[in-house]
Protein backbone atom coordinates (compact mmCIF):
# COMPACT_ATOMS: atom_id res chain seq x y z
CA UNK A 1 0.00 0.00 0.00
CA UNK A 2 1.12 3.51 -0.87
CA UNK A 3 -0.64 6.25 0.88
CA UNK A 4 1.37 9.25 -0.44
CA UNK A 5 -0.81 11.60 -2.37
CA UNK A 6 -1.36 11.72 -5.94
CA UNK A 7 -0.94 15.11 -7.43
CA UNK A 8 -3.22 16.60 -10.39
CA UNK A 9 -2.79 19.76 -12.32
CA UNK A 10 -4.51 21.45 -14.89
CA UNK A 11 -4.19 24.96 -16.52
CA UNK A 12 -7.93 25.95 -14.40
CA UNK A 13 -10.39 24.48 -13.05
CA UNK A 14 -11.10 21.89 -16.12
CA UNK A 15 -8.71 19.04 -14.61
CA UNK A 16 -11.26 18.50 -12.06
CA UNK A 17 -12.84 16.14 -14.72
CA UNK A 18 -10.11 13.80 -13.96
CA UNK A 19 -10.35 14.31 -9.97
CA UNK A 20 -14.26 13.49 -10.47
CA UNK A 21 -13.25 10.26 -12.15
CA UNK A 22 -10.50 9.52 -9.47
CA UNK A 23 -12.81 10.16 -6.69
CA UNK A 24 -15.02 7.31 -8.20
CA UNK A 25 -12.66 5.12 -8.96
CA UNK A 26 -10.04 5.51 -6.03
CA UNK A 27 -11.66 6.94 -3.01
CA UNK A 28 -8.80 6.15 -0.78
CA UNK A 29 -5.96 8.19 -2.46
CA UNK A 30 -5.30 11.43 -1.01
CA UNK A 31 -5.06 13.99 -4.00
CA UNK A 32 -3.51 17.92 -4.44
CA UNK A 33 -4.45 19.58 -7.07
CA UNK A 34 -3.16 22.62 -8.71
CA UNK A 35 -5.24 24.92 -10.97
CA UNK A 36 -3.20 27.77 -12.75
CA UNK A 37 -6.08 30.10 -12.73
CA UNK A 38 -3.93 32.65 -12.63
CA UNK A 39 -2.49 31.98 -16.11
CA UNK A 40 -5.86 30.12 -17.91
CA UNK A 41 -5.88 29.19 -20.69
CA UNK A 42 -2.51 27.35 -21.25
CA UNK A 43 -4.50 26.23 -25.15
CA UNK A 44 -3.92 29.49 -26.92
CA UNK A 45 0.01 30.24 -25.85
CA UNK A 46 3.02 28.63 -27.34
CA UNK A 47 4.92 25.72 -26.61
CA UNK A 48 8.06 27.59 -24.56
CA UNK A 49 5.38 29.53 -22.60
CA UNK A 50 3.37 26.10 -22.14
CA UNK A 51 6.25 24.21 -21.27
CA UNK A 52 7.44 27.18 -18.16
CA UNK A 53 4.36 27.32 -16.57
CA UNK A 54 4.19 23.16 -17.07
CA UNK A 55 7.72 22.85 -15.02
CA UNK A 56 6.28 25.70 -12.45
CA UNK A 57 3.43 23.37 -11.82
CA UNK A 58 5.80 20.09 -11.27
CA UNK A 59 7.76 22.39 -8.94
CA UNK A 60 5.03 23.35 -6.80
CA UNK A 61 3.35 19.55 -6.45
CA UNK A 62 6.88 18.31 -5.49
CA UNK A 63 6.93 20.13 -1.98
CA UNK A 64 4.37 17.48 -1.09
CA UNK A 65 4.72 14.06 -0.77
CA UNK A 66 3.55 12.33 -3.83
CA UNK A 67 3.75 9.28 -5.27
CA UNK A 68 2.91 10.14 -9.28
CA UNK A 69 2.15 13.64 -11.29
CA UNK A 70 -1.19 13.50 -13.06
CA UNK A 71 -1.49 15.95 -15.93
CA UNK A 72 -4.84 16.30 -16.25
CA UNK A 73 -4.39 19.02 -19.16
CA UNK A 74 -4.23 18.52 -22.66
CA UNK A 75 -2.36 21.10 -24.05
CA UNK A 76 0.61 20.57 -21.64
CA UNK A 77 0.09 16.81 -21.96
CA UNK A 78 0.76 17.50 -25.60
CA UNK A 79 3.19 19.71 -25.66
CA UNK A 80 5.48 19.27 -22.88
CA UNK A 81 5.13 15.84 -21.09
CA UNK A 82 7.77 13.82 -21.87
CA UNK A 83 10.44 16.92 -20.99
CA UNK A 84 8.97 17.25 -18.01
CA UNK A 85 8.50 13.49 -17.09
CA UNK A 86 12.77 13.30 -17.83
CA UNK A 87 13.09 16.13 -15.31
CA UNK A 88 10.88 14.66 -12.58
CA UNK A 89 11.58 11.67 -10.22
CA UNK A 90 8.06 10.83 -9.47
CA UNK A 91 6.10 8.58 -12.41
CA UNK A 92 4.42 11.69 -15.17
CA UNK A 93 0.96 10.58 -16.23
CA UNK A 94 -0.89 12.76 -19.13
CA UNK A 95 -4.07 12.54 -20.64
CA UNK A 96 -3.52 12.06 -24.49
CA UNK A 97 -1.86 8.26 -24.39
CA UNK A 98 -5.05 6.87 -22.14
CA UNK A 99 -7.32 9.03 -24.24
CA UNK A 100 -5.38 7.21 -27.11
CA UNK A 101 -5.76 3.84 -26.02
CA UNK A 102 -9.67 4.23 -25.00
CA UNK A 103 -10.37 5.47 -28.39
CA UNK A 104 -8.33 2.37 -30.25
CA UNK A 105 -10.68 0.04 -28.05
CA UNK A 106 -13.92 1.91 -28.76
CA UNK A 107 -13.86 2.38 -33.19
CA UNK A 108 -14.98 0.09 -35.26
CA UNK A 109 -14.28 1.64 -38.55
CA UNK A 110 -11.08 3.12 -37.71
CA UNK A 111 -11.70 6.39 -38.30
CA UNK A 112 -10.98 8.53 -35.17
CA UNK A 113 -12.05 12.31 -34.46
CA UNK A 114 -9.78 14.50 -32.05
CA UNK A 115 -11.24 18.27 -31.03
CA UNK A 116 -9.01 20.20 -28.51
CA UNK A 117 -7.18 23.95 -28.73
CA UNK A 118 -5.00 25.27 -31.13
CA UNK A 119 -2.32 24.11 -28.97
CA UNK A 120 -2.83 20.36 -28.39
CA UNK A 121 -4.23 20.08 -32.27
CA UNK A 122 -0.64 22.16 -33.90
CA UNK A 123 1.04 19.51 -31.61
CA UNK A 124 -0.19 16.43 -34.22
CA UNK A 125 0.53 14.20 -31.15
CA UNK A 126 -2.52 12.82 -30.99
CA UNK A 127 -2.32 11.78 -34.80
CA UNK A 128 1.35 10.71 -34.32
CA UNK A 129 0.09 8.25 -31.09
CA UNK A 130 -3.09 6.78 -33.20
CA UNK A 131 -1.06 5.64 -36.07
CA UNK A 132 1.79 4.60 -34.23
CA UNK A 133 -0.20 2.11 -32.46
CA UNK A 134 -2.24 1.09 -35.31
CA UNK A 135 -0.80 2.05 -38.74
CA UNK A 136 -4.12 3.02 -41.45
CA UNK A 137 -6.00 4.92 -38.73
CA UNK A 138 -7.71 7.62 -40.35
CA UNK A 139 -7.38 10.57 -37.94
CA UNK A 140 -9.31 14.25 -38.01
CA UNK A 141 -8.05 16.62 -35.69
CA UNK A 142 -10.43 19.96 -35.14
CA UNK A 143 -9.15 23.53 -32.99
CA UNK A 144 -12.26 24.82 -31.53
CA UNK A 145 -11.12 27.78 -29.69
CA UNK A 146 -14.27 29.04 -28.20
CA UNK A 147 -15.63 25.53 -26.28
CA UNK A 148 -13.16 26.88 -23.05
CA UNK A 149 -14.41 30.49 -22.88
CA UNK A 150 -17.99 28.88 -23.17
CA UNK A 151 -17.24 25.65 -20.69
CA UNK A 152 -16.05 28.51 -17.99
CA UNK A 153 -19.35 31.00 -18.67
CA UNK A 154 -21.39 27.85 -18.50
CA UNK A 155 -22.54 28.72 -22.05
CA UNK A 156 -23.25 24.14 -22.53
CA UNK A 157 -26.47 23.76 -22.40
CA UNK A 158 -28.61 22.01 -24.97
CA UNK A 159 -31.25 24.86 -26.62
CA UNK A 160 -28.67 27.68 -26.27
CA UNK A 161 -27.63 28.84 -29.94
CA UNK A 162 -24.46 30.10 -29.13
CA UNK A 163 -22.98 26.79 -28.15
CA UNK A 164 -24.99 24.74 -30.54
CA UNK A 165 -24.37 27.05 -33.77
CA UNK A 166 -20.28 26.78 -32.41
CA UNK A 167 -20.40 23.10 -32.62
CA UNK A 168 -21.77 22.65 -35.58
CA UNK A 169 -19.13 24.37 -37.42
CA UNK A 170 -16.28 22.92 -35.70
CA UNK A 171 -17.23 19.83 -35.71
CA UNK A 172 -18.87 19.78 -39.26
CA UNK A 173 -15.45 18.90 -40.78
CA UNK A 174 -15.07 15.94 -38.35
CA UNK A 175 -18.89 14.67 -39.22
CA UNK A 176 -17.91 14.49 -42.89
CA UNK A 177 -15.26 12.48 -42.45
CA UNK A 178 -17.58 9.67 -40.74
CA UNK A 179 -15.86 9.16 -37.26
CA UNK A 180 -17.29 6.67 -35.19
CA UNK A 181 -15.15 7.55 -32.11
CA UNK A 182 -14.81 11.46 -31.40
CA UNK A 183 -11.94 12.28 -27.86
CA UNK A 184 -12.95 14.93 -26.18
CA UNK A 185 -8.73 16.25 -25.73
CA UNK A 186 -9.91 19.16 -23.55
CA UNK A 187 -10.72 18.58 -20.19
CA UNK A 188 -13.04 21.50 -20.19
CA UNK A 189 -14.95 20.06 -23.41
CA UNK A 190 -16.70 16.81 -21.00
CA UNK A 191 -18.80 19.95 -19.52
CA UNK A 192 -20.01 20.57 -23.27
CA UNK A 193 -20.31 16.63 -24.16
CA UNK A 194 -24.39 17.30 -24.48
CA UNK A 195 -24.29 19.73 -27.36
CA UNK A 196 -21.85 17.88 -28.82
CA UNK A 197 -23.61 14.21 -28.63
CA UNK A 198 -26.34 15.93 -30.37
CA UNK A 199 -24.45 16.93 -32.96
CA UNK A 200 -22.32 13.97 -33.83
CA UNK A 201 -25.22 11.67 -33.03
CA UNK A 202 -25.90 8.54 -31.07
CA UNK A 203 -23.32 6.27 -33.09
CA UNK A 204 -20.39 8.34 -32.33
CA UNK A 205 -18.20 7.22 -28.58
CA UNK A 206 -17.18 10.21 -27.17
CA UNK A 207 -14.30 9.80 -25.00
CA UNK A 208 -13.35 11.86 -21.77
CA UNK A 209 -9.59 12.36 -21.71
CA UNK A 210 -9.85 13.10 -17.86
CA UNK A 211 -11.65 10.34 -17.47
CA UNK A 212 -9.15 8.08 -19.49
CA UNK A 213 -6.10 9.34 -17.52
CA UNK A 214 -7.92 8.41 -13.97
CA UNK A 215 -8.49 5.09 -15.34
CA UNK A 216 -5.32 4.97 -16.50
CA UNK A 217 -3.89 6.13 -13.10
CA UNK A 218 -5.80 3.19 -11.69
CA UNK A 219 -4.06 0.63 -13.23
CA UNK A 220 -0.33 1.67 -12.76
CA UNK A 221 -0.17 3.00 -9.29
CA UNK A 222 0.12 1.22 -5.83
CA UNK A 223 -3.28 2.34 -3.79
CA UNK A 224 -3.77 3.64 -0.80
CA UNK A 225 -4.93 1.82 2.02
CA UNK A 226 -8.95 1.44 3.08
CA UNK A 227 -9.55 4.59 4.57
CA UNK A 228 -11.21 7.73 3.09
CA UNK A 229 -9.05 10.11 1.10
CA UNK A 230 -8.82 13.92 0.97
CA UNK A 231 -8.12 15.78 -1.81
CA UNK A 232 -6.39 19.37 -1.24
CA UNK A 233 -7.07 22.32 -3.49
CA UNK A 234 -4.93 25.00 -4.83
CA UNK A 235 -5.13 27.91 -7.27
CA UNK A 236 -3.17 30.79 -8.39
CA UNK A 237 -5.78 33.25 -8.10
CA UNK A 238 -8.26 34.44 -6.03
CA UNK A 239 -9.92 31.01 -5.05
CA UNK A 240 -13.23 32.39 -4.99
CA UNK A 241 -14.19 32.18 -8.82
CA UNK A 242 -12.54 28.29 -8.29
CA UNK A 243 -14.65 27.52 -5.75
CA UNK A 244 -17.82 28.89 -7.46
CA UNK A 245 -17.14 26.39 -10.62
CA UNK A 246 -15.74 23.85 -9.07
CA UNK A 247 -18.86 21.90 -7.44
CA UNK A 248 -20.12 21.41 -11.62
CA UNK A 249 -16.65 19.96 -12.95
CA UNK A 250 -16.78 17.69 -10.08
CA UNK A 251 -20.30 17.12 -9.71
CA UNK A 252 -20.05 17.62 -6.07
CA UNK A 253 -19.35 20.21 -3.36
CA UNK A 254 -15.54 20.88 -3.03
CA UNK A 255 -14.48 18.90 0.65
CA UNK A 256 -11.95 22.10 1.30
CA UNK A 257 -12.02 25.45 -0.19
CA UNK A 258 -9.24 26.17 -2.56
CA UNK A 259 -6.12 27.75 -1.20
CA UNK A 260 -4.24 30.28 -2.96
CA UNK A 261 -0.21 30.26 -4.39
CA UNK A 262 2.21 32.20 -6.03
CA UNK A 263 2.91 29.80 -8.55
CA UNK A 264 5.87 32.80 -10.02
CA UNK A 265 7.65 31.28 -7.11
CA UNK A 266 8.63 28.11 -8.27
CA UNK B 1 9.55 69.33 -26.91
CA UNK B 2 10.08 65.88 -25.25
CA UNK B 3 11.47 63.74 -27.61
CA UNK B 4 10.87 60.61 -25.17
CA UNK B 5 8.61 57.62 -26.28
CA UNK B 6 5.36 57.12 -24.85
CA UNK B 7 5.08 53.70 -23.00
CA UNK B 8 1.93 51.49 -24.07
CA UNK B 9 0.99 48.60 -22.21
CA UNK B 10 -2.44 46.22 -22.33
CA UNK B 11 -3.18 42.10 -21.50
CA UNK B 12 -2.57 41.60 -24.75
CA UNK B 13 -3.34 42.84 -28.11
CA UNK B 14 -6.38 45.03 -27.42
CA UNK B 15 -4.76 48.16 -26.43
CA UNK B 16 -3.32 48.34 -29.74
CA UNK B 17 -7.04 50.02 -30.67
CA UNK B 18 -5.20 53.15 -28.29
CA UNK B 19 -1.67 53.16 -30.35
CA UNK B 20 -3.76 53.64 -33.59
CA UNK B 21 -6.02 56.65 -32.31
CA UNK B 22 -2.16 57.73 -31.44
CA UNK B 23 -0.50 57.05 -34.56
CA UNK B 24 -3.33 59.01 -36.32
CA UNK B 25 -3.18 62.00 -34.05
CA UNK B 26 0.48 62.24 -32.97
CA UNK B 27 2.17 61.00 -35.71
CA UNK B 28 5.55 62.14 -34.22
CA UNK B 29 6.24 60.28 -31.21
CA UNK B 30 7.83 57.03 -30.57
CA UNK B 31 5.48 54.57 -28.70
CA UNK B 32 7.02 51.54 -27.13
CA UNK B 33 4.07 48.98 -27.01
CA UNK B 34 3.67 46.10 -24.15
CA UNK B 35 1.21 43.22 -24.21
CA UNK B 36 0.89 40.68 -21.97
CA UNK B 37 -0.21 37.74 -24.06
CA UNK B 38 1.73 35.41 -21.57
CA UNK B 39 -1.21 35.50 -19.10
CA UNK B 40 -4.34 37.10 -21.30
CA UNK B 41 -7.10 37.82 -20.31
CA UNK B 42 -6.77 40.23 -17.16
CA UNK B 43 -10.47 40.65 -16.93
CA UNK B 44 -11.68 37.33 -15.70
CA UNK B 45 -8.82 37.68 -12.87
CA UNK B 46 -8.81 39.14 -9.17
CA UNK B 47 -7.83 42.82 -7.94
CA UNK B 48 -4.68 41.51 -6.17
CA UNK B 49 -3.44 39.72 -9.42
CA UNK B 50 -4.28 42.54 -11.98
CA UNK B 51 -2.24 44.48 -9.45
CA UNK B 52 0.80 42.27 -9.64
CA UNK B 53 0.96 42.04 -13.32
CA UNK B 54 0.28 45.62 -14.12
CA UNK B 55 2.97 46.45 -11.71
CA UNK B 56 5.54 44.16 -13.30
CA UNK B 57 4.09 45.99 -17.11
CA UNK B 58 5.23 49.21 -15.67
CA UNK B 59 8.62 47.85 -14.41
CA UNK B 60 9.17 46.35 -17.56
CA UNK B 61 8.46 49.69 -19.51
CA UNK B 62 10.54 51.71 -16.95
CA UNK B 63 13.76 50.49 -18.66
CA UNK B 64 13.10 52.60 -21.62
CA UNK B 65 13.41 56.50 -21.70
CA UNK B 66 9.65 57.10 -21.85
CA UNK B 67 7.86 60.28 -21.02
CA UNK B 68 4.48 59.03 -19.81
CA UNK B 69 2.80 55.47 -19.84
CA UNK B 70 -0.38 54.81 -21.23
CA UNK B 71 -2.84 52.25 -19.47
CA UNK B 72 -4.61 51.02 -22.30
CA UNK B 73 -6.43 48.39 -20.52
CA UNK B 74 -9.94 48.98 -19.11
CA UNK B 75 -9.18 46.18 -16.73
CA UNK B 76 -6.03 47.28 -15.01
CA UNK B 77 -7.17 50.88 -15.23
CA UNK B 78 -10.33 50.20 -13.25
CA UNK B 79 -8.58 48.47 -10.83
CA UNK B 80 -5.16 49.27 -10.29
CA UNK B 81 -3.89 52.89 -11.75
CA UNK B 82 -4.09 55.01 -8.69
CA UNK B 83 -1.90 52.05 -6.60
CA UNK B 84 1.04 51.82 -9.95
CA UNK B 85 0.50 56.01 -10.69
CA UNK B 86 1.18 56.60 -6.99
CA UNK B 87 4.33 54.16 -7.06
CA UNK B 88 5.54 55.60 -10.62
CA UNK B 89 7.57 58.55 -11.55
CA UNK B 90 6.56 59.52 -14.82
CA UNK B 91 3.02 60.69 -15.61
CA UNK B 92 0.29 57.42 -16.35
CA UNK B 93 -2.88 58.13 -18.50
CA UNK B 94 -5.57 55.27 -17.70
CA UNK B 95 -8.74 54.77 -20.36
CA UNK B 96 -11.44 55.23 -17.78
CA UNK B 97 -11.38 58.84 -17.18
CA UNK B 98 -10.65 60.40 -20.83
CA UNK B 99 -13.70 57.83 -21.51
CA UNK B 100 -15.75 59.07 -18.86
CA UNK B 101 -15.39 62.86 -20.25
CA UNK B 102 -16.11 61.54 -23.85
CA UNK B 103 -19.15 60.30 -22.59
CA UNK B 104 -20.12 63.64 -20.40
CA UNK B 105 -20.05 65.35 -23.42
CA UNK B 106 -21.82 62.90 -25.58
CA UNK B 107 -24.76 62.24 -23.72
CA UNK B 108 -28.16 64.56 -23.70
CA UNK B 109 -30.04 62.33 -21.32
CA UNK B 110 -27.84 61.43 -19.00
CA UNK B 111 -28.42 57.91 -19.38
CA UNK B 112 -25.00 56.31 -20.14
CA UNK B 113 -24.31 52.49 -20.67
CA UNK B 114 -20.69 50.77 -19.72
CA UNK B 115 -19.78 47.80 -21.28
CA UNK B 116 -16.52 45.61 -19.69
CA UNK B 117 -14.68 43.03 -18.37
CA UNK B 118 -16.04 41.53 -15.21
CA UNK B 119 -13.63 42.87 -13.10
CA UNK B 120 -14.02 46.08 -14.82
CA UNK B 121 -18.05 45.69 -14.27
CA UNK B 122 -17.43 45.07 -10.15
CA UNK B 123 -15.02 47.48 -9.78
CA UNK B 124 -18.20 50.25 -10.29
CA UNK B 125 -15.16 52.70 -10.82
CA UNK B 126 -17.21 54.12 -14.38
CA UNK B 127 -20.48 54.48 -12.18
CA UNK B 128 -18.28 56.45 -9.44
CA UNK B 129 -16.05 58.96 -11.93
CA UNK B 130 -19.64 59.65 -13.57
CA UNK B 131 -21.20 60.39 -10.78
CA UNK B 132 -18.78 62.24 -8.96
CA UNK B 133 -18.58 64.18 -12.38
CA UNK B 134 -22.39 64.55 -12.67
CA UNK B 135 -24.54 63.72 -9.97
CA UNK B 136 -27.96 62.95 -11.11
CA UNK B 137 -26.55 60.67 -14.14
CA UNK B 138 -28.04 57.10 -14.88
CA UNK B 139 -25.73 55.06 -15.49
CA UNK B 140 -26.06 51.02 -15.96
CA UNK B 141 -23.13 49.01 -16.74
CA UNK B 142 -23.24 45.04 -17.91
CA UNK B 143 -20.36 42.55 -17.98
CA UNK B 144 -19.95 40.79 -21.43
CA UNK B 145 -17.80 38.30 -20.49
CA UNK B 146 -17.05 36.19 -24.05
CA UNK B 147 -17.00 39.48 -26.03
CA UNK B 148 -12.92 39.18 -25.67
CA UNK B 149 -12.75 35.60 -26.44
CA UNK B 150 -14.68 36.07 -29.71
CA UNK B 151 -12.55 39.42 -31.01
CA UNK B 152 -9.54 37.55 -30.65
CA UNK B 153 -10.88 34.55 -32.33
CA UNK B 154 -11.77 37.16 -35.17
CA UNK B 155 -15.87 36.38 -34.41
CA UNK B 156 -17.11 40.12 -34.59
CA UNK B 157 -18.99 40.08 -37.91
CA UNK B 158 -22.62 41.65 -38.78
CA UNK B 159 -24.42 38.04 -40.18
CA UNK B 160 -22.65 36.07 -37.84
CA UNK B 161 -25.58 34.34 -34.88
CA UNK B 162 -22.67 34.17 -32.56
CA UNK B 163 -21.57 38.01 -31.92
CA UNK B 164 -25.05 38.85 -32.52
CA UNK B 165 -26.57 36.62 -30.32
CA UNK B 166 -24.37 37.42 -27.26
CA UNK B 167 -24.64 41.02 -28.25
CA UNK B 168 -28.18 40.98 -27.94
CA UNK B 169 -28.56 39.13 -24.70
CA UNK B 170 -25.88 41.27 -22.71
CA UNK B 171 -27.04 44.56 -24.18
CA UNK B 172 -30.98 44.20 -23.41
CA UNK B 173 -30.40 45.39 -19.99
CA UNK B 174 -28.64 48.67 -21.28
CA UNK B 175 -30.98 48.74 -24.19
CA UNK B 176 -34.15 48.58 -21.52
CA UNK B 177 -32.54 51.42 -19.64
CA UNK B 178 -32.73 53.68 -22.94
CA UNK B 179 -29.08 54.78 -23.20
CA UNK B 180 -27.94 57.48 -25.54
CA UNK B 181 -24.61 56.82 -25.07
CA UNK B 182 -22.49 53.51 -24.49
CA UNK B 183 -18.91 53.75 -23.22
CA UNK B 184 -17.08 50.33 -24.84
CA UNK B 185 -14.75 50.09 -21.48
CA UNK B 186 -12.82 47.26 -23.22
CA UNK B 187 -10.22 47.94 -26.01
CA UNK B 188 -11.09 44.61 -27.55
CA UNK B 189 -14.99 46.34 -27.86
CA UNK B 190 -14.28 48.69 -30.80
CA UNK B 191 -13.59 45.65 -32.78
CA UNK B 192 -17.60 44.44 -32.48
CA UNK B 193 -18.93 47.97 -32.76
CA UNK B 194 -20.92 46.92 -35.93
CA UNK B 195 -22.27 44.01 -34.28
CA UNK B 196 -22.92 46.30 -31.19
CA UNK B 197 -24.43 49.12 -32.72
CA UNK B 198 -26.74 47.24 -34.81
CA UNK B 199 -28.27 45.74 -31.62
CA UNK B 200 -27.90 49.55 -29.76
CA UNK B 201 -29.39 51.71 -33.09
CA UNK B 202 -28.42 54.54 -34.43
CA UNK B 203 -29.30 57.29 -32.13
CA UNK B 204 -27.13 55.64 -29.60
CA UNK B 205 -23.38 57.04 -29.57
CA UNK B 206 -20.74 54.25 -28.91
CA UNK B 207 -17.37 55.98 -26.87
CA UNK B 208 -13.99 54.06 -27.92
CA UNK B 209 -12.32 54.13 -24.37
CA UNK B 210 -8.79 53.27 -26.57
CA UNK B 211 -9.14 56.18 -28.85
CA UNK B 212 -9.93 58.34 -26.27
CA UNK B 213 -7.00 58.13 -23.80
CA UNK B 214 -4.79 58.47 -26.88
CA UNK B 215 -6.81 61.76 -27.05
CA UNK B 216 -6.36 62.48 -24.14
CA UNK B 217 -2.88 61.84 -24.50
CA UNK B 218 -2.27 64.83 -27.72
CA UNK B 219 -3.79 67.33 -24.83
CA UNK B 220 -1.83 66.42 -22.06
CA UNK B 221 1.96 65.66 -22.99
CA UNK B 222 4.77 67.81 -24.53
CA UNK B 223 5.19 66.23 -28.07
CA UNK B 224 8.06 65.17 -29.96
CA UNK B 225 9.18 67.51 -32.67
CA UNK B 226 8.44 67.14 -36.08
CA UNK B 227 9.91 63.84 -37.27
CA UNK B 228 8.15 60.45 -38.14
CA UNK B 229 7.73 58.49 -34.77
CA UNK B 230 8.49 54.71 -34.88
CA UNK B 231 6.48 52.00 -32.43
CA UNK B 232 8.32 49.25 -31.12
CA UNK B 233 6.41 46.31 -30.25
CA UNK B 234 6.77 43.47 -26.93
CA UNK B 235 4.86 40.85 -25.90
CA UNK B 236 5.24 38.14 -23.51
CA UNK B 237 4.39 35.10 -25.52
CA UNK B 238 5.66 34.09 -28.75
CA UNK B 239 4.82 37.01 -30.87
CA UNK B 240 3.49 34.65 -34.05
CA UNK B 241 0.00 35.36 -33.05
CA UNK B 242 0.50 38.68 -31.80
CA UNK B 243 2.00 39.53 -35.13
CA UNK B 244 -1.15 38.06 -37.15
CA UNK B 245 -3.53 39.09 -35.29
CA UNK B 246 -2.24 43.54 -34.75
CA UNK B 247 -3.02 44.77 -38.32
CA UNK B 248 -6.93 43.84 -37.77
CA UNK B 249 -6.86 46.41 -34.05
CA UNK B 250 -3.75 48.83 -35.97
CA UNK B 251 -6.16 48.56 -38.94
CA UNK B 252 -2.71 48.51 -40.59
CA UNK B 253 0.49 46.33 -41.06
CA UNK B 254 3.21 46.37 -37.99
CA UNK B 255 6.19 48.71 -38.23
CA UNK B 256 8.48 45.75 -37.07
CA UNK B 257 7.35 42.68 -35.78
CA UNK B 258 7.15 42.11 -32.19
CA UNK B 259 10.16 40.80 -29.84
CA UNK B 260 9.49 38.53 -26.91
CA UNK B 261 10.05 39.66 -23.45
CA UNK B 262 9.74 37.38 -19.93
CA UNK B 263 7.60 39.51 -17.94
CA UNK B 264 8.28 37.40 -14.76
CA UNK B 265 12.00 39.03 -14.56
CA UNK B 266 9.96 42.15 -13.78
Amino acid sequence: MDNRAIGVFDSGVGGLTAVRRLHEIMPNEDIIYFGDTGRVPYGTRSPETILKYARQDVRFLRKFDIKAIVIACNTVSAVALETVAAETDVPIIGVVWPACAKALSATRTGRIGVIGTQATVRSGVYARMLTAARPGLSVHMQACPLFVPLAENGRVHRGDIVPETLAREYLAPIQAAGVDTLILACTHYPLLSEVIADVMGPDVTLIDSGAAAAESVRGMLIPAGDRAGDTRYFVSDDPEGFNRLAPGFLNGPLSHPAERVDISDY
